[in-house]
């Protein structure tokens, strides 16, 4: 087919080109497809890379050189040997790490659950205001704005851009209005467009003078070791830049081994200054008695150190490299020139964020689906699930294998045309 | 020494005895002991009998056969083959179970923390009310209060005799105050007093007709089947006995495996009417994806069903039936007819509860104390830590060995008996 911008097409050229993508997407239909591009679950090849997991721990023995005992209860806050592998991973000191059960979601749930009951450091417990507010930069994580609808926190959208949220909103919002509490950043590999903030807008951050003194920036780093080429982003240190801007308690950082390990039974941790421990410390201590320590000592056993993690993360870049590469490239081949659609082209992560012709993607969201595709809702990467402009689709290359991803690339592409141009018709 | 009731000795004896009393326990001091009878944590040779768990799944194919795949990401409420197990342990359908993470204590925490920020049911969130208040059965267990004391919850004691709470104070209290929304109930072997509630008791709890339609019966059955002796109490099953009633909606259910494989990496679970459930899902689904379903499987796959449980809680018995007898034989050769002591003689759990003269708990506990032997905090099974007679221990055989508990025992005797007189003698 050959690359004309859609904007330059008459109406007849538009009309047939239509008629004969109709019958390319019909073609699609008769094929019965079933495939999953929606969630960023790793692919069970993935999960079969962790097997010694199983068995790094075998016997009572092999747990026995460890003290206080993790098959006993304790141990809060996670056993040493984990806090130190993870204060590794995210730059941070032992100290400032508290380590949690599987997930890291539960973790920034919990988080601002303890501020709705008991407030931040002191502060007015947010179940107590008229109203709290947080900031979403836009595209999200679907998850983190569900946190905000479950507790009935306002959420306000913010325009992200290649080097992460527009920052000039950001301070606005921030420095303006107290009942703004948190924001939510997934600050590398961002769910769903694969960017990672620059170091200006990372200082941006920590230059904050928030009017509310209880706001804090959910720094959501579960991509911090999630390269998928040599080629890796470079995310500053927000504790670090914090800290120097002399308002360390400002951040709180999250990440996981779900995407590392087992999803389902990875291990969570939470980053912060030390202030901010003893503060969460005295809700968490009535919430818990210690979260699963035999599977902190698995992981720490199976990796060793940071090399170690680095090491399997290799392995499992060597999978989905070639999952996004099939999708960018096919986009690319498909799609450019064409001026009806940008996306990009992430350097870790698990997500492609596809922008398409305002106000057609629901439509190519139901094509995808009529033909045995699906992708993830349309508008769950904003606020209350509403994508004003109705133009943002979250591609997930994870799951479905290469081959799979190079038929659902082509169909997506033929989708995307066909709902541009049936736009372009009216 | 000669049995008398220290209510009729003489000044002189009295003196007499508590000069020999205060010879033996400098003896005590001078051995320079370190002993710890204050948490209810199991011994390590329990802990050395699930062994077996660490390897029941050592590879990928051990988990292959199951779907969805237990190492990624969903499963919200449980794998179904565990909530089948803790159906049966519980006596419950399975669509009335949610499995956990690790800890039955986060379950209760979480449950009261979602009443305070969404209520119940559809009620008012406990937040929005000027008062919320709860019933704490005393002695009773000090996580239980710690979840109130953290949530500002104000805690009523109420009396607990051998068939379980005084019910007609606890009837007085639900059916009078709307302000009432919940009691802390620890059914079986009941934390410290190891008795069980009755079947009257249970009944009576299933008679409430509650002011608050969001008062709900916390139903810790922490020791459901942690019997010591082939003689073992029967407990009826609440759930049943609230659904005979028309009130299914009234209870909540908690256990774990935390006291039957290991403390630190067992599963939890909680069992409610399918409507409770139904409502409890708005908000777990945006807490969590799903629990470690690794280790539910792991569990599942070592236990196969309730018989299997059921013969590990026998080895269990062997190791901690010989210590619950050491103590009581002690407590019987050394307190009875002295008048100064009652003692309970359960049939399982964790704990003996020592009742010793009244304001003399805490003179007790410092003896012991200074003579190198920890026990449970003095009140730590009251509201509030205060325990206004001064006068509850609790006893927490499972740790130390029993040539251990042979002298610590002993010693504690001695602390009582020394206590009393000095109590006594003004």
């Amino acid at each position: 087919m050959e690359k004309i911008s859609f904007k330059n097409l008459s109406r007849d050229e538009a009309l047939n080109l239509k008629a004969a993508l109709e019958k390319e997407y019909a073609d699609y239909v008769a094929q019965g497809l079933k495939l999953d591009m929606s969630r960023g679950k790793p692919a069970p090849n993935q999960l079969d890379m962790s097997e010694d997991l199983f068995t790094v721990l075998s016997k009572n023995s092999d747990v026995a050189d460890v003290s206080p005992d993790v098959r006993n209860y304790g141990g809060m806050d996670g056993i040493p040997e984990m806090k130190a592998l993870f204060a590794e991973m995210l730059g941070v000191k032992t100290t400032e790490v508290v380590v949690g059960g599987n997930a890291s979601l539960t973790m920034m749930f919990d988080m601002v659950s303890r501020s709705v009951t008991h407030g931040v450091m002191g502060s007015t417990p947010w179940c107590k205001l008229p109203e709290v507010k947080f900031l979403c930069p836009v595209p999200g994580y679907d998850r983190h704005c569900g946190i905000c609808e479950c507790f009935g926190i306002k959420m306000i959208p913010i325009a992200m851009d290649e080097n992460g949220p527009d920052m000039a909103e950001v301070k606005k919002y921030v420095e303006n209005d107290a009942s703004v509490k948190g924001i939510w950043c997934v600050p590398k590999y961002s769910n769903p467009s694969g960017i990672t903030y620059s170091d200006d807008v990372v200082r941006a951050f920590a230059a904050l003078n928030p009017a509310a003194e209880d706001f804090r920036i959910f720094w959501d780093n579960a991509y911090c070791v999630h390269d998928l080429y040599d080629e890796s982003d470079k995310l500053l240190n927000i504790l670090d830049e914090c800290r120097k801007a002399g308002k360390e308690d400002m951040c709180y950082i999250f990440a996981s081994t779900s995407k590392i390990t087992f999803p389902g039974a990875g291990v969570a941790v939470m980053a912060m200054s030390e202030a901010n421990i003893a503060s969460n410390k005295k809700v968490l201590t009535y919430q818990m008695i210690g979260p699963d320590k035999i599977n902190q000592l698995r992981h720490v056993r199976y990796f060793k150190n940071l090399d170690g993690i680095k090491a399997h993360m290799k392995k499992h870049a060597a999978i989905m490299a070639p999952k996004f590469d099939m999708v960018v490239d096919t986009l690319d081949a498909e799609l450019s020139g064409l001026d009806i659609a940008k996306w990009t082209k992430p350097n870790g992560g698990y997500f492609i964020s596809l922008d398409v012709v305002v106000g057609s993607a629901k439509r190519v969201h139901k094509l995808m689906a009529e033909a045995g595709v699906v992708m993830t809702g349309c508008g769950a990467t904003f606020p209350y699930s509403n994508d004003p402009e109705d133009a943002n689709l979250r591609i997930a290359p994870s799951y479905p294998t290469v081959e799979e991803l190079a038929i659902a690339s082509k169909l997506l592409c033929l989708c995307v045309k066909l709902a541009a141009l049936e736009n372009i018709l009216g």
